[in-house]
């Protein structure tokens, strides 16, 4: 008997059609810059067309970042809700890249599925749609690649893909960072999309929770609804900051707190000379990380390295600007904290804790 | 008992010491244009200090894309030889980019895996330097993701993005196309990255066949290799003609031949006005197609629709320039075969057979 490809598993027709929706909903996030042309597997992006780009940039430089959601995913397949990990998709990409003093221009994403459902892709796609409003950046092209044989048919896994914009000179590198400067926090919204291999132990694996369970400690929500919370992006936020002080370079420097935490994300940016003291209690910490730490008997400093804490993305600040910038933070909807200052030290991020006492 | 995060089997000290490894790997194709920073998780590029920025571009339009590998690394996850799929995915951005008659400047890649094994994720970035060296364009970026529980401690999966920059007014939408142009084919290195879900079916499912045998119908090489060959890039050849013909506008199209095969890939770059028709027999079918079509017992259509049958990359050229672009691209070490012609018709593709009558 003869073997189709329909019969091995791939329909293409299908597959198109799932194609013409997504293209819709991605026209939501384009501007004038991105020219569409009908046949294409391509994204185009003007950059001379751009009123910004005219303007504003001598020296151009591209930054691009690339990242995925990770095990979060798994949660989202086990809770059979997919329209909120494209944003986390996004903003796993997006925030690295606006460490560098960067904006967003646009997007792409990668879909791998065993089976190429229509309403779960969508749902999908809202997501990363979404994000990218977010963001302020257009969704410009993305894949979705059906490998039955590699995924089972409910199973899928996300690549997100950002570029952005930033001049030469305006590079962030933390070369700037000074003794005195001080630190100020963004709140997260939560786990993000870091440390889910060990959420996933704890709460599903060991605790052998449920994600429909409502737990007390946790305001009443369901743990999967407070697990799944998107990842915060910054993205809007951070601009207006670098574009209201971008003259007196009050921002010195920008970590994004992913997989590591803080302590192993801040010094990245940190001159060798520079450490950095952070005051627990300077910040509220969401009850997600205190429920997760009784739930594993994890010790502190291994959440500190694991998990955000409650601070999504972290600014080093000039004393004189910090007080503008935290208005200006908290104008564009952020809860900004001053969480810390930047001392004399090798190059380490310290967590002093809210007694004083060494932990 | 705690859990710590390598409990939950994500070592992050070990992937550290993967990433210098990659990184030492990937400035093997930076270019003066590429700014590093030391902290990085986002890649730079700069635009105007490239030469051919100042010089060649009025109004630069960005292009990207992206796209995976499908289920080709199955097969290589199968003979455990991952040097080659790192050439694949580079191929399947890279080839979509260029198109537009874009040239690539960077490629950033996504690695997912169960287990982040040093020794196979250096495998495969070999395999994407390899791809970026030959498609001049620098590896800007990457991001290794270790997800037990979503993937097998050997499976991985990947996914690639490309961007290039091509000036507005030489964008191909193939609105130059007319009746009488020609069309050009370049030769495949075999069935690339594409149809390898009805590959697997076929080969190793219902034939039962093993990827070390050899099948003499293959020229003596074991059926792994000859699958596993990796896809061509075009990227050169098409940068050497597009440079070459610039002024004339001597390439009205170019079409990469992916899934879908030449009869639903070469009607997007063409004008409703216009249709195709290809002859059979005016280039070489390398034998893995007929062996695969006697073995699944394929009807010839269904194998022209889903496989490249041993052209890769189409170019619809003027009719006086043909004979200039076929040494070109045969200079460039393309084999190039003039294949058929444009002609009246709505949009299609017609494969003519070699003895004149209807398949």
């Amino acid at each position: 008997m003869a073997i189709t490809y329909v019969d091995a598993g791939v329909n293409q027709a299908a597959k198109d059609k799932a194609v013409d929706s997504i293209l819709a909903m991605a026209r939501r996030t384009h501007d004038s810059a991105v020219i569409n042309i009908p046949w294409g597997f391509a994204g185009l992006y003007s950059l001379r067309n751009t009123p910004l780009f005219d303007r504003s940039y001598r020296n151009p430089v591209l930054v691009a970042c690339t990242d995925g959601v990770g095990t979060k995913i798994r949660l989202a397949q086990r809770m059979d809700k997919h329209d909120t990990v494209g944003i986390d998709l996004v903003a796993m990409s997006v925030n690295d890249l606006i460490v560098t003093g960067a904006r967003p221009l646009f997007f792409l994403d990668y879909i791998a599925c065993g089976k190429a459902d229509k309403p779960r892709i969508e749902a999908i796609v809202r997501g990363v749609v979404e994000g990218c409003v977010q963001s302020q950046c257009a969704l410009l092209g993305g894949e979705t690649a059906e490998m039955p044989g590699m995924y089972a048919p409910e199973d899928y896994d996300l690549a997100g893909f950002a570029v952005g914009i930033v001049e030469k000179s305006k590079i962030l590198d933390g070369s700037a960072v000074h003794v005195g400067d001080n630190v100020i926090g963004l709140a997260s919204s939560g786990v993000h999309s870091n440390g889910f291999s060990l959420v996933r132990k704890i709460v599903f694996e060991t605790a052998k929770k449920e994600p429909n369970e409502v737990a007390p400690e946790l305001g009443g929500r369901t743990i999967g609804d407070v697990l799944l919370t998107p990842t915060r992006i910054y993205a809007k936020a951070v601009k207006e900051v670098l574009r209201r002080y971008k003259v007196k370079k009050a921002v010195k420097a920008i970590a994004n707190i992913t997989g590591g935490g803080i302590v192993e994300n801040l010094p990245r940016v940190l001159p060798k000379s520079c450490a950095v003291e952070i005051r627990e209690g300077s910040w509220p910490v969401p009850p997600v990380f205190a429920w997760l730490q009784k739930l594993g008997d994890i010790p502190r400093d291994e959440m500190f390295r694991v998990f955000n804490m409650g601070i999504g993305m972290v600014l080093i600040a000039s004393p004189v600007s910090t007080n503008a910038i935290l208005r200006t933070l908290r104008r564009t909807g952020e809860k900004a904290f001053l969480i810390g200052a930047v001392v004399k030290g090798p190059g380490e991020v310290r967590v002093i804790p809210e007694s004083g006492n060494s932990p």
